[in-house]
C-alpha cells in the first residue's frame, strides 16, 4: 500500500498515519520525494482501510494492490469453475448457447420459439416472466403464468431454464420454477437482491450493470459469494458509451479476457440487449466464441413485429439456424465443444 | 413521429409499416430521398410504440417527438413544484441546506454533528442507517438503531430527516422514523423499489443513477408520481465519466437548467458524494446555489479520521459553518432565500 | 426533418421557421399535440441546416435524417472497397495482418522484428518514426532515419510499410517512404492533416479518436475522400471507457458490423494500443476476425523490456506465430483467406 | 513507485526487476503477500519508467506518485500565475468576461456585437476566423480577412482578441493580429502545434480535449510551457459523456477547484460550447464565478437566425447584459473583481 501526502504536510499529520499504520501490525516507509511525501506500507496490509486513511488530514491518494474481491478471485481458487445445470456444463473447452423470447408472452409463441431453438441447437431456454421497463406504462411481464409456461417448455424441450428475478417476490417464484436466476444489468447492485440469490442453491447469472467496471462486477458476484453460493455466471451486455446512435451499447468483449485472468468464473456475452441491432448478433456471437466466451443468450422471436419487447434486435429460428451453424465452425476451429442437446 | 427505412426497402416492407401507422388513425406521408425512405408521421402517435416500429423489417431507426414522461414533465404542470416537509419548503426562491454524517454510527456522534449542523443553519438532518456498500465486508450500517437515533437528533434539534432505503424491509422502517426517503443512485432503476415508495404518503428523494440519462432519470421519477406520490425531490450526485483519477464523478451541474426546463420538480445538489473530495465541497456548494439548484445536501463528520464511511469527503463542523456563511452570500446576491431553522 | 417547438412557441415564431422551411422548397407540415408542436418538413431538406434552425426561437430539437456523410456512405457506394497496396489486398473475404515494432529504434531491431513478422506471415510491416507522446519529455521516435530503415526492411521482406504522419512535415516524409499513411486517434479531427492526406495518392489509414462517435469517424474520412483520396483503411483502436484499470480502452468490436452497413470501407481493429495488454492481443485478435473485420494490426517486440514506446502491450515473435496460426484456423472457418506473403 | 507482480511469479522474473531498479539507485522492497508479490520502491524513483517496467515478464500494475507534469504544477510554482493581456489580468480575485461571435461572419456584424458586448462589460473579444468543422462542406471561417475585422473591432474598443489556430499557417496569422492564441479541444494531443506555440511570446488558452482527463489536460500544458510559453489558460469547455439528448457536453465545473489545486495556471469555463443551450449560458456562467474560475467565454450573436456556426448557442446581446450585470452580482458577493473595462 501507498499512502500519497500533500507536499506541504506538517510532520504532526504525517506521525498520526505513520501510527496508524504501525498500529495494525506494519511498516511505514517515509519516502521524502522533492514534490511529494509518501509512506510505503510494507507487510500485511489487510485490516487497512483506504477509505479510512484518505480521511486523514494531509492525505491526498491511498493506493492499495489488493482486490477488494477474494472468493470469486482466481487468487483464491486458481481453476477454472465448471456450472452444471442439469446436463448442460458451462467450462473451459466448451461453448453453451442459451436462446428464447426476451419475454414469455403466451404459451403458444413461448413453445413455438423453444421447439425452434432446441432443433437449432440450444442448450438452454431464456424467457423472462418478469421484466424491468424504463416505462411504468409498458407491458412488466406474465409473472408466475409466465413462469409456468416456461416450465411446461422446458419440461417438453428438456432445456433448463434461465429467466429473471426482480425483487424478493419475484425471486420467490424464479427460484421455483427456473434453473438459472438472473440478475439483471439495473439490479448489479441491489445488494439486498444479491445476498437473497447467495443463499439459494440454484446458479446465478449476473449481468454487470450499464456503467460497471470490472471491479464493481467481481465485487458484486463476492456478494452472492459470501453468502455461499458459488455457481455464479458472469454476463457481459454492452456497456454505456458517449455513441448510443447506432448500437444501443458497446459490448465490453475485451473484458473477456480480463475476467478470465481475474476470476475463475465462466463468462457469457447478450449480444442481442448488447447491440440492440439485429445484423449484429450474428457477428457478436461469432467474436464472443472466437474471444474466450463460455457461453452466449440469445434473443430469438418468430414474430418480432409483434413482441411485446424489443422486438428491434430478436432475430428469426431460420437466422438463429444460421448463427448456430457458424458458431460450431468458429467453435471447431478452437477445439471448443460446443454442446449438444439430448 | 419520423419512421426511417433502409434505402432498399421493398415495398411490401414498407407497406407493412404504412398500414400500421394508419391503424393507429394517424397519417402516413412516405418521402423518398435520394438515399433514405421515411414516413412522417403526422396527428396523434402516441399509440404508436417505436419500439415495436423498429421491429418490422426494413426500418432502421423511429424518432419519437414525445418525451417518455408525462406526469413529472413541465408540459403537464407548468408551475414549479413546492415540496413542504415539516417547516422546510422545497422550492423557487429558496436554497435548503440538508446536513449531517454520512452514516449514523453511534448517538453521541450524531447528536454532536446533528447540533452543530443546525446551529450553522442547516435545515434538514441527514444521516444513513441502511448503507449500500460496493463490498460484502464492510460497515452496512446500524439499521433500526441508526433510525432511532436520527429520530432523537430532530426531536432535539428540530430539523426532519432524510435517510436512505435499500428494500422493502429497510423502508418500513425509514417510513415510520423519517421525513424524507432517499432512493440512492444503485437504486435508481430498482422499479419494484420505486413503485412501493409511489404509494407512500411521504417525500422521496431520488438520486440520478451514476450513469443515468436525464431522460431515464426522470423516467425513474414518472415510476414514483404514476403510483400517486408527488412530492419528489431529483438529485444530481455525480455522473462516471473517464476521468475518476482527482474526483470520484463529475458533478453534473448542467443538468440542472436542463431539469429545471424539462420538468416542474426541485433538485438537490450532493457535492459530498458526487465528488468525494473535501476541498471541493466549498466551491461545488456555492455553484450549485449559483447554477439554480433548490438545495444541497453535505456530508459533516467531526471526527472523519474514525468515520466507518466515506471520510474522505466529510467536512468538519467548523468549515462547514464557513459553507453556510458563503452559500448566504450568494444565496442574497441572486435574491434567493436561505431557510432558516428555527 | 422533424423540427420540435417549445409547448408555449407564438405564432410568430412558429411561421418565421415555416416561411424558413417553404423557402428552400419544401413542405412544412405542422403537427399540435398536447404537448409538443412540430414540423413535420416533407420534401428534399438537403438545403435546411438543422444548426441554423435550432437558432430560431422557440425551436427546441430539430432532428434530420440524413447522415451527414456522403462518399463514404455505403447509400453512395454500394459495394464493398477493395484496397490495394502492392501485393496486398484489403476488402472482403480477405484478412490481412499488419505487425512490426510500435516505434522504429534502430535499424537492426526493426529488421529482425520485420524477418520474424514476415516469416509467421504478416503482409504488412509498421512501425512508427513520428511518435506523439502525452509528455513532452519522451523519446518521440527517430524521424527519418526510422524511416529509412523502414525501407529497407521493406524492400528485404517484401512487405509494405504502414506509419504514422503527425503534421504536415512528417507527411512529407511519410509519404516519400511510405506505402499506407496512418492518422493516429489524437489526429482524427486534425481537419488541415486530413485535408492534405485528402490530396495524396496513397492509402490512409485513419484511426478513430479515442472517444469519437462512429459518425465523426465517417465524417473524418469524408474529409479524406472529399479532397480525392478515395483509398481509406477505417481503423477502430479502442475507444475511453469509464473503466481504466485494466485495459487501456475497450476496443469496440460492435463497430465493426456497424460501419460495414453504414459506409463501403475497409475496417481495421488494433489490439495492441486497443487493450495495451499482451494476453489480449491473442483472443482479440481472433475475435476481430470472427466480427468480420477485415485486418488487424499488431505491435510486435523481440526485446519488449527494453523498448522506446509501449512495451506493456507488445507481444514476442513467439506468440506472434501461435496468433497467426490461430487467426488461419478461424479465417478459414469462416471462408476467409488469408493473405499469404509472396 | 508500487511493481505489482502476477501470484505466480518466478524468482528469475523477480530478480529481472529488481535488479533494474536497483540499477537507478532506488531500494526494492519485495513484499509477499497471500495472492500478490510486489516490489516497494524506495528513494528517487524519477528516472525509472513505469511504461518500461509493465514490459517485464510477471509484472501486472506499475503504480507511480508522481504526477507526469512539472512546469505547470503548483508544486512547482507555489504561487498562482497571473496573466496580464493588455489591460486585463487573469487571475486571483479577479473574473474576465470574453464575448463575441462565435465565427467571424462580416465587417458589420462584428463591430455591432463587439460595441454591444464591450458596452455590457466584455474585457476580452472572441471571434473565430479559422474554424474547425466537423464537415468539410460547413463554413470554415473567413481567414486572414476576419482577423483584419476582429483587429479593427479590437482598435474601436480597445479589447484584446482571443482567436483559434488550427495550424502552422493559421498560427501565423493569428499570431500577427490576435492577443490571446487559442487551440481547440480537437487539438489540444496536437504535439506539433502545441510545441509551435510554446515557441511564441503571446498567452495561449488551451480547450481541454473533449474527452481528456485532468492529467492529459495539464500534460498538454506541459508540452506549451515546456517549450518556454509560460502563459497559458485553461479553458474548460465540456466533456464527452452518456447523454447528448439534452446537452451537447457536460460542463465539467467540479474540474475546476482541482486544476486550482494541481496547477498554479488560470481557469476558463466556456458555457456557450460547452452546453450547446442557449438558457443554460446565464445559470452556468453564474456557476463559474461561484466554482473560481477565473473568466468565462460567451458566444453572442443578434441575428442567431442566420449565425453561420452554433446559432443554437449565442445569446443576443441584451441577454448578455443580463448576464454581466448578475456575474457582476456573484463575483460582488464573493470579493471578486468584474474586469471594467477602460
Amino acid at each position: 500500500m501507498l499512502i500519497i501526502f500533500k507536499s506541504d504536510i506538517t510532520p504532526e499529520q504525517l506521525e498520526n498515519v505513520r501510527e496508524r499504520v504501525l498500529a495494525e501490525g506494519c511498516e511505514a516507509h517515509v519516502v521524502r520525494g522533492v514534490y511529494r511525501v509518501t509512506i510505503n506500507v510494507l507487510g500485511d496490509d489487510s485490516k487497512l482501510d483506504p477509505e479510512e486513511l484518505k480521511s486523514y488530514e494531509g492525505v491526498t491518494e491511498v493506493i492499495s494492490v489488493m482486490n477488494p474481491y477474494q472468493l470469486v478471485s482466481r487468487d483464491f481458487h486458481k481453476q477454472d469453475t465448471e456450472i452444471k445445470v442439469k446436463d448442460v456444463i458451462f467450462g473451459p473447452g466448451r461453448f453453451v448457447v442459451m436462446a428464447g423470447p426476451c419475454a414469455v408472452e403466451n404459451e403458444e409463441q413461448t413453445m413455438r420459439i423453444a421447439r425452434a431453438v432446441r432443433k437449432a441447437g440450444a442448450n438452454v431456454l431464456r424467457g423472462g416472466a418478469y421484466k424491468p421497463r424504463s416505462s411504468p406504462y409498458n407491458f412488466q411481464g406474465m409473472g408466475e403464468e409466465g413462469l409456468k409456461i416456461l416450465k411446461r417448455a422446458s419440461v417438453e424441450t428438456g432445456m433448463p431454464i434461465i429467466t429473471e428475478a426482480l425483487d424478493s417476490r419475484s425471486l420467490e417464484q424464479v427460484y421455483k420454477y427456473g434453473d438459472i436466476i438472473q440478475i439483471g444489468t439495473r439490479n448489479m447492485q441491489n445488494f439486498s437482491l444479491l445476498k437473497e440469490v447467495g443463499r439459494l442453491d440454484k446458479p446465478v447469472m449476473l449481468k454487470r450493470g450499464m456503467s460497471s467496471t470490472i471491479d464493481e462486477w467481481l465485487m458484486a458476484a463476492e456478494y452472492v459469494m459470501a453468502g455461499g453460493n458459488t455457481r455464479i455466471l458472469l454476463c457481459e451486455r454492452g456497456i454505456r458509451s458517449f455513441d448510443a446512435r447506432h448500437t444501443r451499447n458497446v459490448v465490453d468483449l475485451s473484458a473477456v479476457p480480463v475476467v478470465k485472468a481475474l476470476s475463475h468464473l465462466p463468462v457469457v456475452i447478450d449480444p442481442s440487449h448488447g447491440t440492440g441491432r439485429r445484423d449484429s448478433i450474428l457477428p457478436m456471437s461469432l467474436a464472443s466464441v472466437a474471444v474466450g466466451a463460455h457461453a452466449v443468450m440469445i434473443d430469438v422471436h418468430d414474430d418480432a413485429q409483434h413482441a411485446l419487447c424489443d422486438g428491434a434486435q430478436a432475430i428469426t429460428p431460420v437466422d438463429f439456424e444460421k448463427i448456430m451453424e457458424d458458431i460450431r465452425k468458429v467453435a471447431r476451429a478452437l477445439d471448443k465443444t460446443v454442446e449438444v442437446p439430448r
